[in-house]
């Protein structure tokens, strides 16, 4: 985090203008940011990420409104040298579309300005390794009960995690990265997905998902994403989840059961054991009853976690497609987690939700994947230089 | 336009907040307005646009960043009786959700404020008319040689479009109308686009679609959306065509090629006759070559139109699903478009449309749908009452 905001008052310092730089900084967590947008004119459309450094872009800046994952599959018989050959065109790209530059054979160069945030970031899953005979430092999860699978939404040897603050360069960005990789992979699923768009909120504020909850409350932020997600080297690891939500009987609870689900005020996001958002929830507190002002099986009972080095960077979007012809809707969280190391900060926390979460019978997993996130690069690099170079 | 801006104004004046103010009047179409974002504080999430008037909103407004159109089919049986209930409902449910307060028995109220300049306007098909058993103003399109047309994409006796700068917004206000219309009607389909984000362009700023053009240059402004979309009691039809683009062919496309198809230029949308985007295109100019500098069947030279009372108000916004396998993209305009008279003006457009535009090559109608577009209504009233009162 510290590096990246660095990068990124650098660059401001290095004249993308004083508008861009205030949007970027206030957008780098800080608790007591003055909003942007309140002072500065407008620059949502031109405002850049940083594509080099020892870090990839698109984990630790504040999430932009719109992202599309794009998972890969490799054909049988791709080798490294065909991977290093992809991943050094899609880094071209992305180096140069994140900086509102058209990539090379850019077919609609007209789409490349206005990059709004945008940010590419790769993740490589086993598959990948498997074909650059390396062993992989991710592995698929463990089947959780509560999982119902589909394989429409799971797996995939290539991930291109892309986000802005405009849907258009999205669309564009997805439309052309995917063109480039067309002679190595093909396309596995595509998932869409969206937060509150840009100014509808201060980006302190912490938003709200399908499901009408605050979600994002307790996620590290500033310094505390360090020990959190990244390794020494740069790299990290992604999970993406998709989660389903049961609104139809969601719906019909009332505000207590959907706050004793969760562990938290639907109005103010506050613990049952406080008053305030950032309270810190109290599990030991008791209510006039006498029972558990936190109930022991609630979401954040059973998620939260207190070693600073065992958290993981929730970075979720909510997805809302077509409803059914009975008006029921298709709705829920592309549910993303960034941590160093999967198998001891994701996986722990995932299994003691499934053996018991209130909000189960409310949401369900229908789609799992696991991708290593290499460490960033700089002018002369590419991504995966280190894994497949 | 002219009674719908006084509205506006009139909203800031009564205490909407000055800067909520200047954003609606900047976007209510004036060339020379200053961008209120220049020089406001951000309000993008509690601008509200007012429900209450002659003549419904979410029409003569800027366009918001994101759309849904939601199409229903009523159930044999259905009379006028039932249909005045539903829309009595459905008139309270979007009064309310529109200026930022959840509707009753708003089962996620949370999600009911940060209105994001919500609009719902309310569309009668044919089959609502025969329902009722009145004579429909409006009826099915002519089937163009074009069409391509997928019934999951087709007609519908009711249609509700709901625009918010914020997709949250969109997809809450969907969610809450879809519910109170379900003992009513069932879902035929939903189609969801996006603009651009709120802020990334000023709004006097046309906008760029899917494939790269700037969209919108000639459309009625200001004063002239009067006399092509204003009937004297409030109403207007709207026309919704579902246009999927031939992205794999059109990207392969030279930029002269692109141009030529449309009669103007990519980068600034002049005209190929002309120097600047609102320059008129001259249709009499011929190139050095001596051919006509607007070509005989470019887009721009097929759709224009000069009587003010034929033009007709294009209100379109992208799509873009999820791709094929092969990568291939699937995205297109949801092209929607309000006038006085479909048969009159929409028609004759789109039938010179589909004799011969070089456009076609790489754009199919897939969707088509009619709807009528009852007056708006003030405290008391509701929208429909002129129809089914
Ligand atoms: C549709 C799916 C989900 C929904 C709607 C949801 C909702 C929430 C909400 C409302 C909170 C409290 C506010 C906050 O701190 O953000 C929360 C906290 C949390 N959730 Fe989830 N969640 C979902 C899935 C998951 C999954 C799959 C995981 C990981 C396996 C997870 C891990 C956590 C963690 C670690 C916290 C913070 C707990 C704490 O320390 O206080 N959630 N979630
Ligand atoms: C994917 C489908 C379409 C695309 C990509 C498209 C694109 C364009 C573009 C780039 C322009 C020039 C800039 C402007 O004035 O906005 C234009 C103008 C226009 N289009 Fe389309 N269009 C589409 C479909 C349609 C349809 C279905 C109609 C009506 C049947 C239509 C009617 C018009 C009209 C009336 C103009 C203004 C012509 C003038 O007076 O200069 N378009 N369109």
């Amino acid at each position: 985090m510290t590096s990246r905001r660095h990068l990124l008052t650098g660059a401001a310092a290095a004249g993308l203008g004083a508008a861009a730089g205030a949007g970027l900084v206030a957008a780098a967590g800080a608790d007591n940011a003055v909003p942007a947008a309140a002072v500065e004119p407008l620059t949502t459309g031109t405002a850049t990420v940083p594509f080099h450094g020892p870090r990839q872009a698109g984990i630790a800046e504040d999430p932009p409104a719109h992202a599309a994952f794009v998972a890969f599959t490799l054909p049988a018989g791709t080798d490294r040298r065909a991977l290093a050959r992809m991943m050094r065109l899609l880094t071209d790209d992305a180096r140069r579309l994140t900086q509102g530059v058209p990539a090379l054979g850019d077919t609609d160069a007209t789409l490349a300005p206005l990059p709004s945030r945008l940010t590419v970031t790769f993740g490589l899953g086993p598959g990948l390794y498997r074909a650059a005979g390396l062993k992989a430092p991710v592995a698929d999860l463990p089947q959780f009960r509560i999982d119902r699978l589909e394989r429409r939404w799971s797996g995939g040897d290539l991930l291109l995690q892309i986000c802005a603050d405009d849907p258009l360069t999205v669309a564009h960005t997805q439309r052309m990265l995917i063109k480039d990789a067309r002679p190595f992979a093909a396309v596995r699923w595509v998932q869409q997905g969206f937060r509150r768009s840009p100014g509808v909120q201060a980006p302190e504020h912490t938003q709200r998902n399908v499901m009408g909850q605050l979600d994002g409350t307790a996620n590290p932020r500033g310094p505390e994403i360090d020990p959190a997600v990244w390794n020494a080297d740069g790299s990290t690891t992604l999970v993406v989840r998709r989660v389903r939500a049961e609104i139809e009987t969601w719906d019909i609870l009332s505000v207590a059961d959907k706050e004793n689900a969760v562990g938290r005020r639907l109005d103010s996001g506050a613990p049952l054991s406080g008053a305030q958002e950032h309270d810190e929830p109290d599990f030991t507190k008791l209510d006039s009853s006498g029972l558990p002002a936190m109930p022991d099986f609630s979401h954040v009972t059973r998620a939260h976690v207190t070693d600073p080095a065992l958290k993981i960077l929730r970075r979720p979007y909510n997805y809302d497609g077509v409803p059914n012809a009975a008006g029921q809707p298709d709705s829920g969280l592309i549910f993303a987690s960034y941590q160093k190391d999967i198998a001891r900060q994701f996986v722990p926390i995932q299994l003691r939700l499934a053996e018991k979460d209130l909000l189960n019978e409310w949401i369900t997993p229908i789609g799992s994947a696991v991708f290593a996130v290499p460490p960033g690069c700089d002018e002369d690099g590419w991504i995966g230089e280190q894994v497949l170079g």
